[in-house]
């Protein structure tokens, strides 16, 4: 694929019409700002979190996000059987491996289910250089380095799932094409959950269309919305209504007209 | 009760005199707007649910409301226990067999949970036919039918309790009386929650009314905020806001005047 | 320290500048408002919540909150031994006693965390009133005191750490001085999550700041943002909103103009 071959106008509007089930497995703090967004962009969500139903629910979804943001030991021992089942019916999966690095559960939880061939694996440089055993992890919820610095890191992850990286600047790869996505706004780093939202869009995206589209895609509905929210906002819970706003009110040909931002 | 002495005017104002306390042991992804809606209507939400505390804890609350959605492992163990205590008391208890169907765990429980009494019962179509035995129910928090279809499960299961059908237009049965309810905006299925602060709700009304007042004037609480909220509002991060605010906004005068939308 | 040498600007100033990690065990009901009301004063929210990860992980964390609301068995556990790892590294921590009183698990764990020397101990009046054994606690989240009504119990409280008791006016004590806060808004009792915001925000500002000074600083910081989002919401969905974006756009101008309401 190349960037004059890619149309995520298209993506934006089959996500639409086929609002695609995505089931997540995501960090309950939030949990719900993500199902908002999908409702907004026009997927639909389904949070079902434990291993005695979501292995079984999943057979109902469109595709899954499996994200280790605050992972609680029932969330955890749900997200492999889970992934097994996605894998047998055929299922895209996206992993976003939150605040990985130090924390002991989490961390070998990531390798593991880099094994299991997910589609996309979405995170912030400090996320994507613990995965590929280069770095400590970040601080918390947040990088300490930018996306560009990692790119081969990134590059060699992508030898199985693309791999989109989170910043300022955002990178996509599937492993040979390197893209550079220049959409977005700092307000997006001042509300909760705006990471957790591309995973989500990103597997949304992955129902409808190959994964480098899908990731790269997502990236530019949700930098391009937040950049349109904030036009409306000054302030971050101002900011955080508009964004769901303007997830909404993204056209295809807002996406379509977006592509020249991903180089 | 029939129509002409029906007035949800009253329970509105009832329950904004008596403000009271709904134990809500619910689905994690919108209990924190459940919660909202609950203080904004009027009345006070307490959400604790674990075996240990919750059964303990409902001993001061003046409702209850059990809903299945997002259903941990340890909020799954706290249900029956807390139904049984509220019972003891005369508590007056609301279920939500929210996405039942294939789901392992929540498809017995809710069977299990009918037969302790529930005041009312509040699902969509395809979960009061999952409950009723006639469907397999939805996909995922989706009805995959109307309403109007399920009226001959709902009235058989109201042979105990009231039963709510949401839809585009609600129905609420006796067993006997079967009411329609024409409120409502489709912006309501755009944004999460809605239909488990109707459970909630139902619940509040049922601290200050007899379970068939209280299930409708709950249906048409919500309907004629989500169109007032619709009034102010295209998207649905403004929306969600904007219906908040309704369910405070909202007079005994106008609910009495919404009694022409039950027939 | 005296009302003539406090200066709450300077407080806030410094959260601004040194964007302290607040590590929070905390409800899961609020915990999506309370890390957006961190992001938004200028702190930063980390909601790791096991005993597998929330020790190791409180390691980065600059002040540690714990709250015992929607308190889940998985929470509870990681409890005691975060509070344990904050302690060996010198992190402050403030403790939220949230709904203790009748409940079996949360009333004895309270009195067990009193004992590992919080910075600053957090509650309404019938929380406080249970912590010292002089009351049953209240009712939900609720309180069924006064903060006044108190003091005697707070200052004996706050022998070890400063006792911040909320209500319609704040009571702050460090057992020796006693500062009543006139600041705030009825608005604040009506949405959920700002009892729970106001402890992390005294989490966040004990990482700048000495607890006094620190639980001083942030009930008038919350207090002011009630205020000036009462000025643009009249219901409490707007309110939510617009209390986010006051605790972004106070300034420290604005909390040292504030020092005339602490006394």
């Amino acid at each position: 694929m190349t960037v004059s071959t890619f149309d995520p106008g298209a993506v934006l509007a089959a996500v639409r019409e086929r609002a695609p089930l995505v089931h997540c497995l995501t960090a309950s703090v939030t949990e719900n700002f993500v199902a908002d967004a999908l409702l907004a962009a026009g997927a639909r969500p389904m949070m079902t979190n434990t291993a005695a139903e979501a292995p079984v629910m999943v057979g109902v979804a469109d595709a899954l996000l499996i994200n280790l943001g605050t992972l609680s030991t029932d969330g955890a021992a749900a997200m492999e059987p889970t992934v097994a089942a996605a894998r047998r019916q055929g299922l895209p999966w996206v992993l976003d491996p939150a605040a990985i690095g130090i924390a002991p559960v989490r961390t070998p939880l990531a390798h593991r289910l880099l094994e299991l061939e997910p589609a996309v694996v979405r995170g912030n440089a400090s996320e994507i250089q613990a995965l590929a055993g280069t770095g400590a992890g970040g601080r918390g919820a947040d990088s300490t380095t930018e996306a560009d610095t990692v790119i081969a890191d990134a590059t060699r992850l992508a030898d199985g799932p693309v791999v989109a990286v989170s910043g300022p600047v955002d990178v996509v790869t599937d492993g040979t094409a390197v893209f550079r996505v220049r959409a977005g706004h700092p307000m997006l780093t001042r509300v909760t959950g705006t990471g957790c939202t591309l995973g989500a869009l990103t597997a949304a995206c992955c129902a409808v269309a190959d994964p480098l589209p899908a990731a790269l895609t997502a990236t530019l509905w949700l930098g391009l919305a937040g950049e349109r929210a904030a036009e409306h906002a000054r302030h971050p819970g101002t900011f955080r209504i508009a964004l769901l706003d303007a997830l909404a009110a993204l056209t295809p040909a807002d996406l379509t007209k977006g592509t020249q931002r991903c180089q």
